[in-house]
């Protein structure tokens, strides 16, 4: 098992779906990753709070093995996020967003963090992304999010952190806009020739997708009756994804076959309750019984010999 | 293998994409379905054309085994669609719709054909639908296909087809209109209520889901880096789909799913170019070429002992 260091927010979240709403619930990148992974791997965490986020908030952390001493905690508010969901579940509107102390946030990697073997750059300023990548020895593994924010405003930065990265997560949107390039298929290509060996892109509902120059894998979303709220869905995903990479300690076509399922089982369990509510209640064989059921959902047998099919028109007329 | 008689439209479609564009070039349900059916099964269609249709676009489908004895040839024009791609290769918007000699349509089943094993009913009016059915000897599976504007126009008369066939097809914006659904998978157990026993939901460059009231299957689509035309995809889903059904003659959870991967396979292919000019240089061993690199695109090994993943947080805390 590699542990990991994961750098990125902590945050409240007022979040408002057609099937409810929550005020100031628990959230943050780097809250959902942890949780997430939590279940897998052992976690560093390195973000950044204000005076009024609840110490016993850090000792769930604690309790689920995750290492918070790495967590900043200053003088102010924590960062603040407001967003509404409609029936479609894919896109958030946001209705405000208060930085507060994440606004001067700088990462600092205590000494003894900076040798983690795998490392999670959650979404934040690739500036700050690239300084962190500054202060961490010689990594096994850099994976990093971002967001369209970042594409719009810095996207140069963003190319310089993909030529320092294994693996990035975006969603299809963001692939499109930062390759420009409607094609998805295309977008991803453009995207490895930057430096990343691989590119999760997550597509919301319909499931996700890993390129690597040589492959293409796709996963389809778990088929849910009811997702109440999919606000940290994209940083489980991740979170479940590089947690079972680090329990396994190996990274390979297969290892991360399995991995972008993994991610897709936690993100499943998360849109079922609001806030990461519905990880506190999980446990391992709910994890293993879906992961099982992701099998059947997606299996088929492939035909090697075809002894059943007639091809009446096999050659081109 | 099980004959398949297919009823529906002929037709020249007016297409232009962001990749190029063709004036009147054929297309219609019946035709497309029929195409792709052809690499696997005998075919009879039932259809209507006008003066203006050309002998040689029957005399291809004779030479692919189609019994073209059923196309009624009436005195006027052909049924004409004028459409529209954007970049979301996803949504036609239609400029222009002529039904021509279809407008009085009223499909004839020759007696030769009453006693086809399978029976595909392409989108045209479900009043139509169920018309053919009446005519139709005890055939061992009916599916279907429709549109929204017969969900819109015709709910119930859709509710009378559903409960007399054992397949219905769908796009997901279809689904969710007719059950009056947002959430996919709910929208789905509605139809299954209503009578047939398996639903296939289309989800373009998404891919497809089959559900059953046991069971979901869930498919993406192949990814391709070029996508010309979207033009009869869906029915060219549906005769790889019936086509690979018929070919091995039992209708299983196991022939099911690989029935869906063919039906990808052939839409796919179909997509690459305008009308249905990619079908005509298709050959065996690229249909099936193709479909095993479905099985690389989305096979992962399940795990059942799970032996190397610690599962640190087993436990509800």
């Amino acid at each position: 098992m590699k542990p990991i260091l994961v750098v990125g927010s902590m945050a409240f979240d007022s979040v408002e779906t057609p099937f409810g709403k929550v005020e100031r619930a628990l959230g943050g990148s780097a809250t959902y990753f942890s949780i997430a992974s939590s279940f897998f791997s052992e976690l560093k965490m390195v973000a950044v709070v204000g005076e009024d986020f609840p110490e016993t908030t850090l000792d769930l952390l604690r309790n689920r093995g995750v290492d918070v001493s790495g967590v900043q905690r200053q003088s102010g508010k924590t960062f603040f996020w407001q967003g509404k969901y409609g029936y479609d579940l894919n896109a958030a509107q946001t209705l405000e967003t208060q930085l507060n102390v994440f606004e001067k946030f700088r990462p600092e990697i205590p000494k003894s963090h900076r040798s983690t073997p795998y490392v999670f750059l959650a979404n934040i300023d690739p500036e700050l992304q690239i300084q962190v990548l500054e202060q961490v020895k010689d990594p096994e593994l850099v994976a990093c999010d971002t967001m369209n924010f970042w594409i719009q405003g810095k996207p140069s930065v963003l190319t310089d952190l993909f030529r320092r990265v294994d693996i990035v997560f975006m969603n299809e949107g963001e692939a499109r806009q930062y390759a420009q390039e409607a094609n998805l298929v295309r977008a991803a290509r453009k995207i490895l020739t930057l430096g990343p060996e691989w590119l999760v892109i997550k597509q919301g509902e319909y499931g996700s997708l890993l390129f690597s120059k040589e492959e293409v894998f796709s996963a389809p979303a778990y088929p849910l009756e009811k997702i109440y709220d999919p606000t940290g869905a994209g940083d489980t995903f991740a979170g479940g994804f590089m947690g079972y990479l680090s329990s396994v300690g190996q990274v390979t076509s297969t290892s991360l076959r399995k991995a972008v399922v993994f991610g897709s089982v936690l993100a499943s369990f998360n849109v079922e309750d609001f806030s990461f509510n519905r990880m506190l209640s999980l446990n391992a064989e709910q994890i293993l019984s879906r992961y099982r059921e992701f099998e059947r959902l997606t299996h088929f047998h492939a035909e090697t010999e075809f002894p059943s099919i007639r091809l009446l028109n096999s050659t081109p007329r």
